[in-house]
């Protein structure tokens, strides 16, 4: 932490800081410049952010140079994290092909998009059966009904299932069913939730919030991890710009950011973050490109008549051509399908 | 809700939409311009929102003519909503002034806040006892602890509570002690808390996510009003943006715009929009001037021992001249304060 | 200037970057800290710049510690620059309220326009002859022709004349009738254009970028300033953001950080930046009180006949009652109309 | 164009929108739905556009149904565009690699670079000899010498010369050099500059605005196209967001939503997106693997020495290993190099 007072800043007010620094059992070094004086902070970093240092009198601003995250940091953990989905594999060289529904709509509707994605190589089915609605006067989903209906896919087509938790109060439910729980871009900073899923062993999939820095999304995911959870796959899924061409502003430079950053493996969602359907193949192809361990997309055996996200949803019978492409430039980039 | 179709679409395509739309008991109204065909559906908008227009075939794109919203709508309620705490009302001409520390971090240090609050005329507390941090190695609040604290503060002050509600498992606990229960800007999107709340009779401050727009943030409070509960205030607290000057960009626009909108009454936090005690003053005075109908402040005893936000808090000696500077500026507005 | 080593970096790489920082003249002080080291580098902040420190093998990050600008910073100049234009001021407790058409459309609309803001107290006229229009189909400006009709509205009412310069090849000729030079949003970073008016000894009005950040506004102000010209009023005009209930997010937080940073008067221009008329009262009344030192705001006899920015134009049927409230909330501040 | 009226819109309000319509030359539509009345405006969009709809009593809003642009329009042209540059082609299934320096240094700098470039593969040079900057204490770049210099070098390498070009006053001596003219970021909306270029016959790079809609990209290169140079390909390199991890957020998705709308190229910056020399490679893969027609890398022998952009260049004894890998992407997207 570096500390720059302000250029009228008193010597005393530069010793007050030392010693408020020192109170906390980090060391002061203090550095005099030509027109401002700086004061190192040398010590636990987790410690000395306790200190309101820029409410200081003399303070001008508060630097910090460590990074704030420390079990997801790649520093810590330099091997990347392979993480197992009974028996499919995600991240270390291996990429996962996530397909199914935005949501589970009826059992004849999940089955035929699961058999599709099944026959077209996906490695996973996701589906929604709780779903965050911007409307409260939108379909909000099929609840255990929906969570039902995904188990029987999973029965006949041995594929692992994701599918989103928002509410502490159906982490049960939801871990009777789900290989994989996806915490929702809306529920990012939803930290109680984060802790909650901290202390199940399921691999959880935590995707990026619309106006998240990679960084607050790392800071988010150490919740998880600081709870025991370890099993962590990162998401990103669009941002929120200025931009109208597309629902969201897909971030594609976080990927190698994270990469860099972190030893946890990230996913893709380009269904959501362009709201297009024809835009997901380019999308998903840039994404291998740039070195993604994963994509989520969303098929619908007829996405005209889909209750919720039709114009971004696959149609299945279009799926295993698009799981072609992908598994051509995932061998390109040096990798194995899940 | 206008469907735009795309330039080459056929005739079968325009009366497949149009068929789609009497489906369900709207009406579809063609009209042929010279280089496109825009379909209009007439009827109930929640109903043809179910339909994926935009993902049948020869569609370009849906133009919602439409709010999405209704319970907080201005035209079905044509008053402003007036909301009582306890004695103190809000909106309609009422100026409220909610001031406190960020989060009770002992009785000594709430007790102090709380004493000069009510001595410079503040109209309720606020205070938080469950806090939502970036980080799980910061000060995360003193629970029910900090609540009793608040309780104590409000048996002396005579003023009412405004404390925040992160999780559907609290609110039990915090209907025993909040006058006002807070929902954050992380979970304004958090709609099982949102219809939690709208399920008891306490009013709610709802603060817009960091990246919400205005109709999501009126679509927020309208999942509150559908569960019944129509005591609503909503709160602007800056948006995301790429300015680095201040934390966030407080949005004032957005207060004439939901006043145009909404009969809901609005307030504005100037000090987590800023993060700088020193812009609290003149983005207050500029609150006040836009038409909000009230202010919440951060303020301390000792800013720079503050366990949270201590650089944005204002001193509580300093609170008294503060309050009188927006007292001014209140009667100016024609408004009296709460 | 701070350099942040890699945890990694050798302590020849420190010694490497501490060796080019002494090559041009300014002093290194290394720091060690628990996990990195720290370079500061003491001296000519505008020499070190030039040193790629970022490329340099081993560097983390460059924290630069001073602002980049000089001439326009209150630090060096710390009273309030007041800008004297033909008489009438600004700046430094004297506010200048400037209305008139977009764009001068004939001269029975300008003269129109004038007069009333005449009559109703304006400090200046604005009007715009060289028009910068997103679709080159748009109307483009009468150029030498408006000029002339604003001369003559200056001749009749008196008051200064603002208007816009798109072109270095134009200055002689908007010098020949402007009593203000006004630099676009578009061109704020049109550095040429930039130096050119830093040449001539006319008032500039610098309208910020429409995603220019504060400092980067206040640098382009700089580029004028360094040729000479220190009559600068700066503009904030809103910038892009992802909501679009307004055209533009109007930034009065950027008044005050304006304020503290450089002693050069700024003005707010709420017509762009909402793009609707009944919003330009309310953020017009909240950029005084915000501590703005003057208004720029579209007038128009005949909105609806418009041909620019019709929308949000005030009537200027309607605009004395509009100055009425302006002058209220002027007083109100302490200040008095220019 | 839509015309939504307000649901308390007057008979005689919608019969004036109506007749405004009418007296330019346009038919007039009303659809009367259960809530509002909609006037469908049919004829010539561009004519249309200038009336102030949104300025008439009783409208609500204006809903554009047609796409502003019209030259620059795949309806209107639906082959690809090839620009030729001194026989290198690009856009049509070519791919073109332009790299070199961000500003002409020094001879021994640039031919170097250039000689790099050209022994790995480019298709083109690129090098500044007029540089925006930031800051007017920051290398303003070497004009006319520095041009003269890149044309050493495209006589020893055989390679064209891409180059920016900020002023109009400097149109013939950067033509005399030139053989593509850049119009940079800062410029995308200098409108006169824009159709200054369209005067010329030379092929324009034509980058994004930072904070321009993929809409206004082609609405500035409709301006160039209108005064008749049709060889405009355009360049995504970044918009500016929330988002710090980058210095701007390079948006993929715009190459296939541009490539949707328009018959333009379009090649991609990931230099100056990124500001990050790592991250080059895995977005510039990316960029192929999404459809771009081209990447504009920046490479330098020193980069540690460079007086610009250091920290984002690629050494140039990397830029060989580097440029192989795209060429296997280019080769996978069933295209081939320049």
């Amino acid at each position: 932490m570096m500390i720059v007072m302000k250029p009228d800043a008193t010597e005393e007010q530069v010793r007050h800081v030392a010693e408020r620094i020192g109170s906390v059992g980090a060391r002061a070094h203090i550095s005099q410049g030509e027109y401002v004086t700086i004061v190192g902070a040398i010590g636990d970093d987790s410690v000395i952010a306790t200190l309101p240092l820029e409410a200081m009198p003399g303070v001008d601003k508060v630097l910090p140079i460590l990074k704030p995250y420390k079990l997801v940091s790649r520093q810590l953990h330099p091997d990347d994290t392979v993480i197992d989905v009974n028996g499919r594999s995600l991240g270390g060289g291996v990429f996962a092909l996530i397909a199914g529904p935005c949501s589970v709509e009826s059992e004849e509707q999940y089955m035929r998009a699961a058999r599709q994605a099944k026959a077209a190589g996906a490695s996973m089915l996701r589906g929604g059966a709780y779903k965050p609605r911007t409307s409260p006067y939108s379909f909000q989903g099929m609840r255990e009904d929906g969570l039902k209906i995904m188990a029987q896919a999973r029965e006949e087509t041995g594929l692992p299932l994701v599918t989103e938790l928002m509410d502490p109060r159906d982490v049960e439910i939801v871990l009777r069913y789900a290989d994989v729980i996806q915490i929702g871009t809306r529920n990012m900073q939803n930290f109680n939730l984060l802790s909650e899923v901290g202390k199940v062993e399921r691999p959880i999939l935590l995707k990026r919030g619309m106006s998240a820095t990679v960084e607050e999304l790392l800071m988010a995911a150490e919740y998880v991890l600081k709870e025991g959870n370890d099993k962590v796959i990162l998401c990103e899924r669009g941002i929120r710009t200025f931009e109208t061409a597309t629902r969201f502003t897909l971030d594609l430079s976080a990927i190698p950011v994270i990469k860099k950053s972190s030893h946890l493996p990230v996913v893709v969602d380009p269904s959501h973050a362009t709201g297009k359907r024809d835009l997901v193949l380019p999308l998903s192809l840039a994404s291998v490109a740039v070195g993604a361990d994963g994509l989520i997309v969303e098929t619908h055996p007829e996405p005209e008549n889909a209750l919720c996200d039709g114009s971004q949803s696959l149609p299945t019978d279009e799926f295993a051509a698009f799981a072609a492409e992908i598994v051509r430039y995932v061998k390109m980039a040096g990798k194995r399908m899940s």
